[in-house]
């Protein structure tokens, strides 16, 4: 049996897409479509408030192509706010006028392959409490995708030792790097709780810099050898509601 | 040939994904809801009542994302007794406002690759018994997924000798003693009965241990190398019905 | 090339699932309703009266789980005869009722691997006409499931020689002469007719036997090396339309 | 690199797989059917004219199984033309009660792996123009069914050399010409088109020939080691369409 | 680490690709329709401006087949720009009436590996400019499918050394060649922001040559070991709309 690689967990993470039935929304009166709306900015708003005391963040964004119309990223302490928020959105009068289309379940994660050896408890470091409890940038673009780690004859990650894991994750790690700056990354741990084993949120007022950084990983071992990817969604910040839902 | 493994068979189970379709749900009137939502709990307290007589079980929760909504987990001796439960759930009211998103159907079995040697008859065991007939715990987080064992080329789990199976089971079942108290696990086995070989379902008060247990057992070589996983789905425990269906 | 085995070829027979509309079913007049079950049951009485006559059978189950919720198998001497009853279903009231889900599609088959030399003609033997030509049993449950064999690097069906096919298949054949009593079981070959290479039809009075074969036949090399499986279906017998149907 | 087989390449062929959605077909008025199938009528009669004129030729068989109820098989010169009688089909009254379910865009194609060292023109071989040009036989029976070539691992077609390839071709077109006169052929090829390589469709008064044929190929070595196949559709003339359509 | 190859970037692309709901068109009234296909001109009106300023280009073609009934192919500097064209559509009348089926999400690219070494900015390059930057040609027929280059097992093209990908795509490139004056091609990098690596767009006067440069470049090594290819959609240049939509 190979080590398996620890983990810290941090908040609990829904990524809901969803497309607009635009043909059913223009059929609503343009009074309550205007109550929809105020009623799904207030919806923000509360989730707002509650990323203004640092209990969980969110990110709303619209996505390029027929995969969704939008994105909310939600991030919570605990599955069962998780849970509520989606089910109140659910219950929300826009969302009679929208088609889900994709969601991820997952945790804020960091692994310890990058580790420093120490007696202090993550929990407590304030870098490592700031990766684990994000407050998600407002950068003019997003780009999600989920991710597995291959188990493929040769090519199976997880029989790897820990000391191979390592050192590939290292070099991955250097590629990384070189776009710090230019892209803010939140990695999601989803294995038990979603079918895929990661999920990567990249935020950059560049989306260019999404293809340059994917592309480049792809030649590195972890990724040519190892990568297995989902589906891509890039997208831009919502930053005005009435625009986009005007008709 | 390779010897084929002995399981021991408890009750029919079926796992019964749905989406609440929210936009005809609350077109209904607040009346005709209250109604539907009463039969719904006389249909759920006379599974209840089963269970008090120890003649079957069932579990009920909401699932994060949108893979479904809720789901309804029934466990009988007979595979007529599930059907039945299964069309006289389609014929509820509420079903009228649910779509259907995924079942399966299995047995809730043990293997016996870990089994002492015995001139005793296991069914009459009572922890064995316990174990095939089992009353679900009402913990606040459930888990659910599907898996294979792989025969594909270098890895294929029934080529390989009993002897190797027993030795790699038992390496894998000493991961899952380490949850033991966290987590409680039943697998059913669907072989012959739907699309995967097993389902697993685990119920905990801590939707983490989901993650690290399922993590953890990856780099197992009984997972890393033979494992085939299908979707997984993660969710809370229904308490309230009236307020998840509260429009 | 690798010798072809050579089949014996039977009644055309197709697997039609269906799952019900229980939402529309429930809005249309109990005397409409009534009329379509009445126009069912009639349908049905057709297909009976040629079974009598031996020149044709049907089985009619219900599944378990939201793959489909009835099964009608059909088997008749001519595709055409298939095709103007699958038309004939289509029109009954009751089809505006159901949604269909899968079908196949293939003709009932005799393999030549365990065959005698002789120089009979085998569509004349009465053992081999009354499995070529079967009369579905009424047995309390069903399971039917599509396979293929494999065709993927070393592990390649096709390529083996007769004589390794054929010693396979012997033993594979071994396994299923334990469950003669338990289970009978109906092979259809449709190769150049549907998705997979042959569909499998297991009768029997007790649903477990059905995970037992299959579990333990996985474990035999034909399966464990070279068998694909598609989905599985099992259910029970339907017995009493009315009370299906009734909501 | 690898020479390329050269082709020979005749009319574009759309198939047309579609699903009528008798639910609705029932709910219009007996006169408004009745238009709709005048119109129909007419559209396949302008077909017929244009086969008389041998510009084009078409086929209109229904589909045994729920995959569709019947396939029109378009042959034209050019890809313009194709489109338009799609659309005009589209537009028709009858178009509204159907379901598209699955389509095919193919250029029949002659392989020259066969071919004779010849300085004449192909295209001005009668034989050839014959096979390029096909007037559709009306079989009782039709086949059809996608490939591919395998490029995998050690199976990879294309990797193969040309004088490899024309000996594999050989020995599978021997098995072909033991079905002349039972099966007629059209192989058309999508590289480029579609999402096969290959759409081929047979002919036959025996429905049985199609299973024969098919399963004796999948011990050659082309198919068993290089073919891919995608799903099979069997179906009949459809000789009445008064009848087809009545309810 | 396998050194990755530069690419240099040009204007966002989005291929989107719709069905016409045919039925509800018709039932629209004439008026309506008329209404609808005059919003339609002016918004392809709006974007041929902008192409006659060269700040971006598009494409309109017929689809032929069920996969689409047309593809909207437009290119622009940002994906801003692209996502509230695509939000423009989405509110247009006529949208209400098609259903989308597809989508792609790229950059237009040129790859470096047939790149001479210079100090030019390649972005300053007249040529390169003109092939970043490129005004589509209004050709009868366009070709679309999306690719991957493979990573399985020993086909791993991220795996292979700089010299060897160089080496292998100058042989592709000299396949490539032999086309021009009859296809002219864009390809679009799309890794990071779709499900497939790249997509090819092929414009012809003549459909067969779709056939015949992808049917031939699949013999050659960098498709036969390292292509994995997506769905192919062609089509016919709209040249009438009011044509394509009269019902």
């Amino acid at each position: 049996m190979s080590e398996a690689a620890q983990t810290l967990d941090g908040w609990y993470t829904l990524h809901d897409f969803r497309t607009i039935d635009w043909a059913s929304w223009k059929m609503l009166s343009s009074d309550k479509r205007e109550t929809a709306i105020v009623e799904l900015k207030q919806f923000l708003q509360k989730l707002e408030e509650v990323q203004d005391k640092k209990e969980g963040s969110h990110a709303f964004y619209s996505i390029v192509g027929q995969k969704a119309d939008f994105m909310l990223m939600i991030l919570r302490p605990t599955l069962d706010e998780l849970n509520e928020l989606e089910t109140e959105f659910n219950k929300l009068t826009i969302a009679e006028y929208t088609i889900p289309t994709y969601s991820y379940v997952s945790v804020v994660e960091l692994s310890n392959y990058l580790a420093k050896e120490s007696n202090e408890d993550p929990y407590q470091n304030p870098y490592v409490r700031g990766r684990l409890y994000p407050i998600l940038p407002q950068t003019k673009h997003v780009c999600f995708y989920p991710m597995d780690k291959r188990r493929s004859g040769e090519d199976n990650w997880y029989m790897l030792s820990m000391e191979e894991r390592r050192k590939l994750m290292h070099s991955h790690g250097l590629i990384g790097r070189q776009y710090a700056g230019k892209i803010k990354q939140i990695i999601s741990g989803s294995v038990g709780l979603d079918d895929w084993e990661w999920g990567v949120t990249l935020f950059s007022d560049d989306a260019l810099q999404f293809k340059k950084i994917v592309y480049e990983m792809r030649f590195d071992e972890v990724s040519a050898r190892y990568g297995e990817f989902g589906s891509f969604y890039v997208g831009n910040l919502i930053k005005d509601i009435d625009k986009l839902l005007a008709v």
